[in-house]
């Protein structure tokens, strides 16, 4: 039974543990934003891989267009193996890591420490070889998460990410949007039964391309790993500009495309984008709450309305971890440990 | 004829192209390396897309592991969409672009300049936008570039890039290695014929992924773009490290990996990731002059020997853009106008 399996309870347990992480960690991330003002920090550097990866992803355009600072999403290489770690400055180091194992992400916070930069993990595991390296460790309070695939901790990396923004802005209305985080992840997971019968149409995919622009280059590219961890397809990720720029030559009649587009300032650069796909024929699955995007569609997932765009990864990436799973599961795969992975993977 | 179309040319122009950039360009690199000096900077700030964007990873890594430097590749969204810049303080704001003329990179240097910040353009049209908006202007000197995929441009920024990372250390050895670039091109573009044979027997490849790590990040990325616009197939560039976070799943029996593997430092992490492929059955292209790594493979291209690791993506690409134009060759594409794109894309 699907709904017996870690990966559909996880995926559900999403709004309580958002819940919770959001109230646990008001205080220390408190105190990081004090501290990034006390320091006049303007850099940000990221270690992370996979999932996590993802989720800085989301930091860099939310700490950008928000607070004004440049992330950078670091190199780990650089630390590890070529042993020429770059020079931090007066940057904050941030690393992100379910485990808080993977050796090359524990190097970069080492490193930046041995620097005197100031140093914070965001882990499920506070006291993981990442949260000794760190100055403010930041716990994800998810739970153990048994899927390989990992959902519950991706969202809540992401909203200490917001956290950590509406914090420094000291933006009360983002504050008090988060706020009801919780509920609005609660009602998009209603769109669980749709998902399921529209996997079928896709049982014999063999590959996609996800697009999604700004706040949501985040979800486009969390979207695609958990389509190539749970399905084996071959997705790859693209901004709307970059895939302009090449890429849309793979384009040919019947294509798949999912588009991530909730409303926001990049939308009416989406509807230009979204025509082109359909001049080309390429079929659409859209993950939006716009009228005209869903129409457009083959296939429309739609969110509810008024979503503020710098929280709508949070709620997007939802109907995406549901169509993984269930397109997994028209495929018979195990959606709890797919093949060739573990849950901890340590890269130098 | 293939020898005829504009990619197979200018494919075979680029030790020209080197040879003259590198001479011309070297006056106005050596002043930009001195005013980065001067000015103390330890940050930059690149903004580019497409074949140019990869040409920002090279840099990211080269310019960290040889000179310190930490490199944020910008989200160029920030600056024309959302109208939220980042701060770049003391940072060098790169701009990399054939064109010169798309609206988002020039956007990212004019704010750069608006904030007072150090401002450099690489870009083919040293009179356009771009250029009008740095302070320092480095031509590619790559004549018109005819064919839609870009080719003997993204070696020349590569090698702009390298030349910048030698004068800034003062490495009298890379610099004398430059200096023999364009012979070394030359010898591996002999591989020519040799593709040409082995492109028929991926006719039919549907998709595939490929790998690069460190210094040849960036060569993967290439590659794969190059494959993209080209022969329309669906192809992934992925560190091996990231990999192993999660897409390794989709790899089954006969799945097709391209591995670009120069000597180098990476090579023992190579060694076991390209055994994990193998365990799983799949079919290995290697890009390589390491004798193992070439035993491994099912098709083997060979590089000449000792090329050092830093100068390597600009040997390596040589067989991909090769083995793309012969590929699309195989299936009768138009190499020089590839469906769907133009050669300069403006995007916001």
């Amino acid at each position: 039974m699907l709904t017996q399996t870690h990966l559909y309870q996880e995926i559900h347990e999403q709004p309580s543990v958002l819940a919770t992480v959001l109230e646990q960690e008001q205080e220390t991330i408190g105190r990081l934003a004090a501290e990034i003002r006390r320091r006049d920090i303007t850099h940000v550097v990221i270690a992370a891989r996979g999932t996590s990866d993802n989720a800085g992803r989301y930091a860099q355009y939310l700490l950008g267009a928000v607070n004004g600072l440049t992330v950078t999403l670091s190199a780990p290489s650089l630390f590890s193996i070529y042993e020429r770690p770059p020079r931090f400055g007066n940057a904050l180091a941030l690393g992100i890591s379910q485990s808080g194992k993977s050796p090359d992400i524990v190097a970069v916070l080492a490193e930046a420490r041995r620097q005197g930069a100031l140093t914070a993990a965001i882990t499920n595991f506070p006291t993981s070889d990442l949260g000794q390296q760190a100055d403010f460790v930041i716990g994800l309070h998810a739970g153990q998460e048994r899927s390989v695939a990992a959902t519950k901790t991706y969202t809540a990396e992401l909203a200490i990410v917001a956290l950590l923004s509406a914090t420094l802005a000291e933006n009360a209305e983002m504050l008090a949007t988060l706020q009801r985080l919780p509920e609005l992840v609660k009602q998009v997971l209603i769109v669980n039964d749709q998902v399921a019968g529209i996997a079928e149409r896709y049982r014999y995919m063999q590959h996609c391309v996800v697009i999604g622009r700004g706040f949501n280059y985040a979800t486009a590219f969390e979207l695609a790993l958990k389509m190539k961890e749970l399905t084996y397809t071959i997705v790859e990720p693209y901004s709307s500009a970059d895939f302009l720029h090449g890429p849309m030559a793979v384009i040919e009649p019947g294509f798949p495309v999912v588009l991530i587009a909730p409303a926001g300032v990049v939308l009416p650069e989406l509807y230009s984008f979204t025509e082109t796909l359909k001049e080309r024929g390429a079929e659409i699955i859209a993950i939006s709450n716009d009228p005209h995007i869903l129409e457009l569609a083959r296939t429309p997932l739609a969110l509810m309305q008024d979503i503020p765009e710098w929280l709508s990864p949070l709620i997007a990436i939802i109907p995406g971890q549901l169509l993984a799973m269930h397109l997994a599961h028209t495929r018979d795969y195990d959606v709890d440990r797919p093949r060739g992975l573990r849950k901890v993977t340590e890269t130098r």
